[in-house]
């Protein structure tokens, strides 16, 4: 196997140097671009992107094309937890130990800076520097992807399933749907876009749309787990607030150590969706144990 | 010249149809499509995308081809409406007459919904059912000329300005540089996606955009004068709002009988842009005067 830390460490810079890249401007008075770099600065895993260079990887593709599209996905991501913070929605003052956009800005900066990071993510999918007929029609492919699984039928969705069920109790089926929704679709969309710069056949497609599904829901799973008994301080988040809140979270559905088992089954079903796959899907391989091992 | 009440009506009922076509799935209890429907359904009067098939006509183009991208922008327009009318920013409770989303739905609801109608925006954009590569090229342009006019270098800087912007007062160079983010850098996109799909050079684009900007200000000049001197039952909205918030208005720098003659200036500079056209572009010309004389 492969040194994860380092592999994640690697692509983490190089994704985090492509990102202020697209985020740069002579106009440094621009508020909006302050924020968005505000947020897009405040860290976090990069989970996304990488997945989408990994996959790339997983298919033999190049991993570098794959850059802006990963970088553009990150935004997407960066612009759902900036709105999801605000007051009307799940109301957080932090993320990743740093204020929330509109505590660091106020709340009008904060519902404009995630509209900019989404539109900048399609304004980015969408410039073309290499022009071959192969690359336009892929181009319009992954935007198709990632519109799709981040909007009402996605992403969003899932978002709104998940304030609308607050207090109401939802059986395991209904809190599996609501997540394969709320960060499923986008986990999904990254690795399948990630493919589409390598090599793929429909059962090997299917079978990485399995991967990411099985991860995809295992990363909740831990998420929701970390919020009953992680660090607040390597989490850079409080703890407790899900169920402050009345959320529905695997934790509170069947207990800890069943929803923790849970996720490791879902880790194992992960593994074996890429049985096909040779020695370069490497990386995916230890990324879905270090969604069960990670402790933020 | 042309019947124009007549052709805006064709399109607007054309547009109308298309645009919930657009909207439609099998999942009728999917809240945020619901207000989606709901504000796409609140009316309007459809100028951005009547300006799009407009100029695919002025330039010999098929204007069926423009609809899907012309319903695109629609969305646009309509996303930035439901996110300015949030009480975080001008906190309006009316919009052409009826309730805004946040007071419809609620907040979180209405911050979604903006959310959905961007992000389906550009899934109708990618969508490729003609592959020919021209059309591949030119539907990653129209995604370059929306995403960039919609961003944070166009109508999101220009929506944040005037947010900022609200008690302190702007000189009128500041005030158009506003404006022309605000509500003209979408206007003009709109005129540039229609042109895409029609025969142009760059000199006939120059004209084209230069219309856009002087129609797109008269449009706004207007908008202020209606705010003081309209009648609400017309225009759906109340007035008098713009000069309780402290807004910067047009009619606030100038009054009321210079603003209307500065919109009036304006339009003449518009339709002289578009000297270099034949009798196509007698719809451009017609529409640069009904937003001199329209009442709503």
């Amino acid at each position: 196997m492969i040194d994860l830390k380092e592999y994640l460490n690697t692509y983490r810079e190089v994704i985090n140097k492509k990102i202020f890249e697209l985020l740069e401007t002579a106009d440094t008075s621009n508020r909006v671009l302050q924020a968005m770099r505000y947020s897009i600065s405040a860290g976090g895993k990069r989970i996304r992107p990488i997945l989408a260079m990994a996959a790339a990887e997983a298919t033999h593709g190049q991993v570098s094309n794959v850059l802006p599209a990963a970088c553009a996905i990150e935004m997407i991501h960066t612009y759902s937890l900036i709105h999801d913070d605000l007051p009307a929605m799940d109301d957080d003052t932090l993320r990743r130990g740093k204020p929330t956009s509109h505590i660091q800005y106020d709340e009008a900066t904060a519902i404009l800076t995630g509209d900019a990071l989404l539109t900048r993510a399609f304004e980015i999918l969408s410039s073309t520097e290499n022009t071959s007929r192969e690359n336009l029609s892929r181009h319009l492919k992954i935007i198709q992807v990632i519109a799709k699984a981040a909007g009402y039928q996605g992403m969003i969705q899932g978002q709104m399933q998940d304030i609308r069920a607050e207090g109401d109790e939802l059986d395991l089926d209904a809190l599996i749907a609501m997540h394969s929704l709320k960060t499923g679709a986008l986990i999904e969309a990254s690795v399948v876009v990630g493919a589409l710069f390598g090599h793929t056949d429909p059962l090997k497609m299917d079978s990485l749309r399995s991967y990411a599904r099985h991860i995809g829901l295992a990363f909740q799973v831990i998420d929701d787990v970390l919020n009953v008994s992680g660090d607040p301080a390597k989490l850079g988040k409080a703890v407790g607030t899900d169920m402050d809140r009345g959320k529905n979270t695997f934790p509170g559905l069947m207990g800890l150590t069943k929803a923790t088992a849970y996720a490791e089954n879902l880790v194992q079903s992960a593994l074996k969706a890429l049985e096909l796959f040779d020695n370069k899907a490497d990386p995916l391989r230890a990324i879905a144990q270090y969604i069960i091992d990670r402790r933020s």
